[in-house]
């Protein structure tokens, strides 16, 4: 049984003040493991995290982590902004995107964002369109059939991101030519991953490629992204991915290949994203209607809207009831809310505690790409988000959508 | 070859003032489209459409399908309320929920709408929410396993909707008990249907039922709301729905069934929404990049957030570039979105004629469940809504997202 960070008692005291359903991320949560990842790289002297702001594209969550000095990954014009009102520009900001727009390059040039490209024709584009580029540029490697897919993320092969490995050469070549003077390589092959083995390869396959690059085209890099794709362990069967196995595993790989090549030494950069937040929010909900038809039903005041993953890609999320934790008294649910689509079920045939109308009932790992992902599909309301602090304080960091935001793009006058 | 509804010089000079994407929907043919529906079914006297709401919830094109007595299928707060501004109030609308608040139940009875119950439970809820029921009401019926599954609602046994056949019976002695007076029955086991079989089965099902529950029961039924779920051919192998055939299927049915055994006169209600408008609107775009690595890519300035179906469900919608339809030089492209998700994808291995940066791109069947499910997911912008009417001229039925709704929720000042 997951522990969470709060009790029942607690939960009931901030929902008098804000209504269910709504998000609720746990700061200390976040701190630790903050902590955590930047000891696991510490070896690595200019180890940074960007976070990936799709994630949790919250500016107080950007605030929180920047604490820990993490930087934005951004890959849109809102998210850039983002960034620069938390006040992480210039090279704080990895943008990497794709199929990108001019403006968003001219945007990324003017905040001084580290511009990481995703095909070798935008070198082009975006000098063209920016007048010039910046001193520091990134590529996106796509290895291709050269990396075997991962679950999530599929074949690399048949991904629309990133350079072939030709590409590269000529990229960099392009890019020197234009007058660049520092370089990064980045590629992002994984997601929601729990092998630290296919991190750790990852990272080898760009120290391998930086050697390359640094004696066919002559230029030094001082930096590889090696992309996010961190997993967690969403269901009770999982387990966490060591972050120190992943920080020594690239270690051994950069002492071998950068170090004993004699390479200018590289600083380590990631764009994680679920990891980083996931774990640490909470979709907290209440029992609406229980139904009883051909299955058992529990009809909760949060719905898909709030939480896409379940109903999406089928995902598992755990599901806690407290106050009922050590309820012996179970029943088989499938947990929905009201959108009018039968995939808007946040667990199937899931053994709970038996559950009654106003029951609290809270939606584990919904840090990460849940909040985010929210659509208004059907009039459905997106919720709020709060944030829990260490000394139990709670504040609302995004307040929920009202039918006014709702209706703000139609002109009722015209009708 | 799709027929488009303009050519490309008529796009340009719409482009010239609304930027791409954006959708823009052809009104003739939902006019035409809708008096043949009308046409079909004008056998019976008391027929009508409810449009369901999600589909399409844009008050303009609910305006234009009042036109022809349309009422409105809702089943949210926002829907009502938008059924409301149009002047679909009383029994034009049909109030078809699950999981329903009490809120959504006092607005529905305060707007005089035909509520129609998803659960046994929800008859006390309602009437305790509302301090009585309103005099016509209606209960969904789930056949379970006496019904073959449809491929895409799936079983109806699985599905978290209406009543059990046993449920029935009790649950219209209860709200006749109640004092409700008028009754309808309802079902709704079909989503993009293209077997008009299927469709005059589920009215056949409904209209024995009916006999059974007014024999049991004593009550008489006023109406018979068959759902919706006709299909549209999205593929160019599949063939359009005959609505003729489901108008002659399903009267023989009504003959034989409720004629014959001299049943009151049943209005049929139907409560479509993707065949009303999905045909008639077109998510019109801009060729960004052209991407060569180990496939081709035509990245489009829409992505996912202005239609889900490709990236969802894999759904097939015809693309057609005008101008060059009848080009003979063709290429295969995956074509995508700039949203930082592989899945973003529009077409995967699609021959179009061959693309260059600046053309224009036009995706067919966009007119239901298009607009309706985007999301805001990495920042992106969901885009405006037109309406091009019968002489030519277009109107911005829904103005395009900016960033300041994107921050809508957000209060920097605490930052």
């Amino acid at each position: 049984m997951r522990k969470l960070p709060f009790d029942k008692a607690k939960l009931e005291s901030i929902i008098e003040k804000y209504p269910t359903p709504f998000h609720v991320y746990d700061a200390k949560g976040i701190r630790e493991n903050a902590k955590r990842l930047k000891k696991a790289f510490s070896w690595n002297k200019g180890f940074r995290e960007y976070f990936a702001v799709k994630a949790a594209p919250n500016p107080y969550l950007m605030k929180l982590l920047k604490e820990f000095d993490f930087g934005s990954d951004c890959s849109s014009m809102a998210e850039l902004v983002l960034a620069e009102k938390v006040g992480n520009v210039g090279e704080s900001i990895m943008f990497t995107s794709n199929d990108t727009p001019a403006e968003e390059f001219k945007k990324a040039k003017e905040l001084g964002a580290i511009i990481n490209f995703d095909d070798i024709t935008h070198i082009d584009f975006a000098n063209e369109a920016c007048g010039g580029l910046t001193e520091v540029v990134c590529c996106r490697y796509n290895p291709g059939p050269l990396k075997g897919g991962n679950a999530i993320i599929g074949k690399p092969e048949e991904a629309k991101y990133g350079f072939t490995r030709e590409q590269l050469f000529e990229g960099y070549a392009k890019l020197k030519a234009l007058g660049c003077k520092r370089f990064g390589l980045h590629t992002m092959v994984a997601s929601n991953e729990l092998d630290p083995e296919y991190i750790i390869d990852t990272a080898k396959l760009l120290f391998s490629l930086v050697k390359e690059i640094t004696e066919t085209v002559g230029i030094e890099f001082e930096f590889v992204n090696i992309g996010g794709g961190i997993g967690i362990p969403y269901r009770p069967d999982q387990t966490a991915m060591s972050l120190e196995r992943v920080g020594e595993g690239i270690k051994a790989g950069y002492e071998e290949i950068i170090v004993k090549n004699g390479l200018k030494p590289l600083k380590l950069y990631m764009e994680c994203g679920r990891s980083i937040t996931g774990p640490y929010g909470y979709l907290v909900s209440k029992v609406r209607h229980i139904k009883k038809t051909y299955r058992m039903y529990a009809g909760l005041d949060a719905c898909m809207s709030n939480l896409m993953r379940p109903a999406l890609y089928g995902a598992y999320h755990e599901i806690v009831v407290p106050g009922k934790e050590n309820s012996g008294d179970t029943t088989t649910y499938d947990v929905t809310g009201s959108l009018c689509e039968n995939n808007d079920k946040f667990a199937i045939g899931r053994v709970l505690p038996v559950l009654e109308r106003g029951d609290i009932v809270v939606i584990c790992d919904a840090g990460a790409h849940g909040h985010a992902m929210g659509f208004q599909y059907n009039g459905k309301l997106r919720s709020a988000e709060l944030l829990l602090e260490e000394d139990g304080s709670v504040t609302q960091i995004r307040r929920a959508e009202t039918l006014d935001d709702y209706f703000a793009t139609l002109d009722f006058k015209g009708l």
